[in-house]
């Protein structure tokens, strides 16, 4: 693999994620996990596996202290510039279901005690004293520029783009296939199914990163159901022509449920409206799912929203057994884990578990 | 024991605190802790003789070990809304003597990440990587609310009310038990105690709180010391009028310092003023203990205060042996622990550890 | 020792550090650890070789697990009332590595919950659940206050000053020690070496520290440069003639490279200017290292520096054996880690170890 330190960093940002993967992922174990598109199939598969052996091994006492005790040497950095409650919560409970510490830097840069220092001094600093980097940031290509930084230093650390910008947030799209393969377990995986996604699609990047990763698995048809100018991105349309994929555009949730395997919803993404300039004309009554809903869709069907919602699914469809987007949120502490888990290295020593 | 989840959460609302008590405490072990008045003698004895022994097993490093990994595979989300020091470190030291693992959540409903989002919803979001919630709010019946909410959903887990609006703060009239009983240990007990409660009685919680749980000891008698506006509450009153309970009114406390097994003293409750509009005529020198009072008590009485104070009791008591405040809060810590230990129903496991 | 609590604190308080010095180090073990000055060589070299022992003994999974267990029946406050994030997560880091447990207080004087309380009682309130404080603050002497009000209760808990005021930050000066050491430690240890001190030496609190600990070792030659309202204080140079310390005064670095065993630079105190009043005439070009002044260092000489820094040492250096500044970050975690070990006597439980 061509690790981030042969690359020049100021080429690098102005990649493209399609030209950037290239450096991520070859099949050797990477570094830094920056992008979605750096997983492949093996090692989504794998990951997944890692998953749910932990889900299981945490199930008991002694092999929640069994996992508690694998990394228990190791110190993890939460380097949270962005706010997120969740993807804190969640990435936590990942790193103590393994045992690691935990140190947490919020807004350093507007710190006065900072003033004058570089940020990469900054980062330098804060990375002395951890031997993982989970790091959240407005600041589009920031994690990278961590990673390349570190990799450039005498200590090398591991770094998680834990979302930057508005472009990535790799492991957002991990605990959406590791749902995907959950729901999918006893109907042969995620090979052949069909996928639905609804809502504000052009401006969420979990539906766009899911969307490029599950044009690794086979047959899987994509169905796009947004207002036209919510409609998901014409390079994302670009990138499955490419590669062959079936995908459909619609702009009405109903009569696609009938043939519909997975169904993923989204809100929209008011948080972004004041730099786009441009108030949609969203009819929400076409992007919904409650009771009437359900009742079109087939009974093994699966729901998935990456929360928080607020009008798109009803309350009253909580309790439908379709409903998977509460148990999706654990899922990400899962996969975390497994993610974790991977970059140290410690598979095989959490799959030769034997319980008591 | 009809369990929350029975009840319709509008109705509950209203109900007053005796009118909710039969929802919690029936002798079966409850899920939730939300009310001082859901705890009956059985398990207060229970509870205090549970601390102890966590209190006594603490105390070698082997037996802390042992404590630590009683709920090691167990996390505990501290939702402060409303910020709390003091009870924030009391509850983290509780949770570290038994092992949890803690998140903290402070104020979520103000954050632009949960706009458009139900409480309802984020409550849910939050537990769903916990085993249990501990939180604290200014909103009355907030705690009730969520532990009916999780009642209500797959994933049900504990909630201990840390304190909510003016109304309950079910831990703290825990502590002040513990502390009374720690107290009278070789004096036989609560039991035929005279207890006066001095300072402002009308707005602090926990007074009335312990009142009212004082009442399931035999032949306790309470004496009520304050300025006829800040006396304790005619509802109080009806209701040890109502179960025969022996109990005075007086607006001087040196009088009545030579009889007191213990003393429970409170500071004036400013922060409420604003709401309540009345500023109160308050002599502080007659609910006050200093050097000169200290000589009028028994040479083995007990002086509370659930602190913070401010002249009520001047700093030269605090050497007195009599002075039983500081320890009082180490009381608070322990307590807490031992509920959170029979929550998770370990208590055997505690009883039975035998030192190295 | 005379102990604080033996001290009367509004005397103890006009003290210069020289004077008050003598309370603190005797020989026996401290109780708490408040200024530079209470070290003495002996004490220095055993915690710099505890910080090594403890550094190899983490360096395997098993070592660092045996670590974590030593102190993990104990708590430690961390009481920071002046944010600074660097000083954090090294204290963070240290408690870690031996495992104690840890909670944090940040500003609790400016909140509401602590109005009317005495200060006094808010640490008294505080220390209550902690085996062991440590301190940063504003306050010039708080962290000695604190410590003598400890010594007066009846659960004395150790504190570690660490960082008040402008005066001292007694771990920085123990730090910049064991890097030291450790840079010398294949060429006979700090003795008869000459070091040469670079940048704003007048407001610095690091260099003070560290120029009159250095006075403990053998023919130490220290040299000042610095613009001359900008130099080192005369009361350091008094400690030092006092001592028969050989020292020279000059305002360029160049010249003084080809000589230095070590050069310690720092960056200027910007953020004392307000209360100074002096705009400095600095030419930095004559207090800085590049490419060019490395070529004229010695080539195992060490360049330290406590960072943050701005121009003093461009980038390109920190790839030169001779920097040691990022080295030594870490090195404060050890030897904060072995100052915690020893305050609570468990260094012939750490030297006794051995690895699996």
């Amino acid at each position: 693999m061509e690790t981030l330190s042969a690359i020049d960093w100021e080429r690098f940002q102005v990649l493209s994620p399609s030209e950037k993967a290239p450096y991520f992922g070859d099949g050797v174990r990477e570094q830094h996990v920056i992008l979605a598109q750096q997983f492949d199939r093996a090692r989504l598969d794998a990951l997944g596996a890692l998953a749910t052996r932990i889900r299981r091994v945490a199930k008991t006492h002694a092999g929640s202290d069994f996992l508690q005790q694998t990394l228990s040497h190791k110190r993890a950095m939460l380097f949270f510039t962005q706010p997120s409650t969740r993807t804190f919560l969640s990435f936590c409970a990942a790193c103590e279901i393994l045992g690691l510490k935990m140190g947490e830097v919020r807004n350093p840069s507007t710190s006065s005690e900072f003033k004058g220092e570089s940020r990469d001094d900054s980062v330098r600093t804060f990375s002395s004293y951890f031997d993982l980097i989970i790091m959240r940031s407005e600041i589009g290509g920031l994690a990278e520029r961590v990673a390349w930084l570190l990799s450039h230093s005498e200590r090398t650390v591991p770094v998680i783009n834990a979302g930057s910008g508005k472009d990535q947030h790799p492991t957002q799209a991990l605990l959406d296939i590791y749902t995907l393969q959950r729901s999918f377990e006893l109907q042969g995986g995620i090979d052949g199914k069909r996928i639905v996604f609804a809502g504000d699609l052009k401006r969420g990047r979990t539906v766009r990163s899911l969307s490029v990763l599950l044009t690794q698995y086979k047959d899987v048809e994509q169905c796009f159901v947004a207002p036209a100018d919510l409609q998901i991105g014409e390079d994302i349309q670009a990138v499955l022509q490419e590669r062959g994929i079936s995908f459909s555009l619609r702009d009405d949730l109903r009569p696609e449920l009938g043939s519909a395997d997975a169904v993923y919803m989204t809100r929209v993404q008011d948080e972004w409206d004041a730099s786009d300039g441009a108030a949609s004309a969203f009819d929400p009554a076409r992007y919904r799912i409650g009771k009437a809903e359900l009742s079109c869709m087939k009974p093994d069907a699966a729901i998935l929203h990456p929360l928080p919602r607020r009008d798109e699914i009803s309350p009253e469809v909580d309790e439908d057994e379709r409903a998977v987007y509460w148990r999706q949120m654990r899922n990400g502490m899962w996969i975390r884990a497994a993610l974790i888990a991977s970059l140290f290295g410690i598979e095989d020593e959490i799959c030769g578990y034997v319980g008591a």
